[in-house]
C-alpha cells in the first residue's frame, strides 16, 4: 500500500493525500513532524534527503517533494487527472502549484507557523510579534493580490477545472487559517471563491475531514475551514 | 518566436535553453539579470510575478518558474523528450530537478554567488569568508555526498538516458565552477562523470558555447567548463 510519510496539516503533505484520495489509491500515512525532532523515524534522512515532508514509499519505491509526487502519482494512475493535459494550461498549473510551494508557503505561511505555532510550542519562547507583522502588511497583499488579479478569467487557476495548482494554492490557505489568520473575503473575494470551490471539491473535503483529529491535537484552529465546508 | 528572459549563466535560465536548443525551437534571448537592478525591464513584475528568472514569452503566453516552462515546452513540443515516460523515471526526474532548485542552488550556488560575485561587483562590500566556508565545509558535502551515492545504479539521475533532472544539477555544477570553484573528482567521483557526460550532451554543449560571451563579459571564469567540452 502506498505509504506517506508527513504530517496532514502541511501544506505539501496535503497535496499527496488529494491526489491519493482523488485517483483512489488506498494509503497510510506515517506522521512525521519535522519541527518536533522526537516525531522522526531512526532512517528518516535515508527515507528523506533533505530532511523534509512529505515522501512515499510505493512498494521498493521511494520519492520526496510534493511536486515530483504528485507527478508520479499523475502518471501511473491517470485516471481522474489533476493536471490540465493542454500544454499552456498545463504550465499555469504548474506555475501556481510551484507559487505555492515557493512564494505562498516560504514568504507567509512557513514564517507565520514558525512564529505563531513552533517558538510557542517547540521552542518555549514567544512569537516575534514584527516578524509576524512584516509577513501580514508586505508578503501577504503582495502575494493574494496577484493571485487575485490571476483569478477572474476562468473559475480555477489554469482553467475551467480544478487541477494541481489550485490544490496548493488553497492548501496554504487551509494551514494559514488553522494557524489563526483569516483570509479577508472583502479585499480578496475572487481568492475567496476559489477557496471556498476548492474545500467544497470532494477529494479536497475529504482530506480536510480526515485531518481534524490532527488540527484538535495539535491545538490549532479549524473552525474557519470546518465551517466552509457546510 | 519563444523570447526567453533571463541570463545564461542563471541555473535556471539554462534549463529552459537547454530544452529549446534539444527540442530546435528557436529562440531569442532577452537579457535580465535579478542582482543588477538596471538591467531590469519597466514591467518587470508583470512579466514576472515572484520577480525572478527566467520567464519565458510564447506569442501572448507568459509563463514563469523553469520547472513548469520545462513541462510546458516539453508538453508542446514532445520530441525529443527530456522527462522520462515511465512513472518512476519521471518522479526521479523531477525529484532532482526540484532538489536542484531547492537544495543545490538554494544552499550552494547562490549563496556562494552572492559573495563571490554579488557582495564584491554589486554591492561594493568583501565576500563574508565564513559564509563561504559554512556552505563548502557543511552543505557542499552533505548533498554532493547524497548525488555520489544516487548515482553508480545507472549512468544518468533519472535512468541510462539524460533527463531534465541531469541538467538541472549539472547547470548547478557549471555556474559552481564560473564563480571559481571546483568539482572535487577525486572525492566525487561518480557525480564528475555525470558533469562530464552531460556537458558533452550536444544541447547542453551549445548551450555553454553559447553563453561564454557573458562568462567573460561577467569576469567570470570559464576554463575548467570550457575544458571539460574537448
Amino acid at each position: 500500500m502506498l505509504q506517506i510519510h508527513g504530517v496532514p496539516i502541511s501544506v505539501h503533505t496535503r497535496k499527496v493525500i488529494v491526489a491519493a484520495i482523488e485517483k483512489g489509491l488506498p494509503y497510510e500515512l506515517r506522521q512525521v513532524v519535522p519541527v518536533v525532532p522526537d516525531s522522526l523515524p531512526a532512517n528518516w534522512r535515508a527515507v528523506s534527503p533533505t530532511g523534509l515532508i512529505p515522501v512515499i514509499s510505493d512498494g521498493d519505491f521511494t520519492l520526496g517533494d510534493s511536486a515530483a509526487i504528485c507527478a508520479y502519482l499523475e502518471r501511473a494512475h491517470p485516471q481522474r487527472p489533476l493536471y490540465p493535459a493542454e500544454p499552456r494550461a498545463l504550465g499555469r498549473a504548474m506555475w501556481f502549484e510551484n507559487y505555492a510551494g515557493g512564494t505562498i508557503f516560504r514568504h507567509i505561511v512557513h514564517p507565520l507557523f514558525i512564529e505563531v505555532f513552533v517558538q510557542p510550542n517547540v521552542n518555549r519562547i514567544a512569537p516575534d510579534q514584527q516578524k509576524i507583522d512584516a509577513v501580514l502588511n508586505t508578503a501577504l497583499p503582495e502575494t493574494f493580490g496577484y493571485l487575485e488579479s490571476e483569478l477572474g478569467m476562468s473559475r480555477f487557476l489554469a482553467g475551467d477545472t480544478l487541477s494541481m495548482g489550485d490544490v496548493a494554492v488553497v492548501s496554504n490557505l487551509i494551514t494559514f487559517q488553522y494557524i489563526g489568520f483569516r483570509l479577508d473575503a472583502a479585499r480578496y473575494p475572487r481568492l475567496a471563491a476559489l477557496f471556498q470551490d476548492v474545500v467544497m471539491y470532494p477529494a479536497v473535503r475529504e482530506a480536510i475531514q480526515k485531518e481534524q483529529a490532527t488540527v484538535q491535537g495539535m491545538g490549532l484552529n479549524g473552525d474557519c475551514v470546518r465551517a466552509a465546508l457546510n
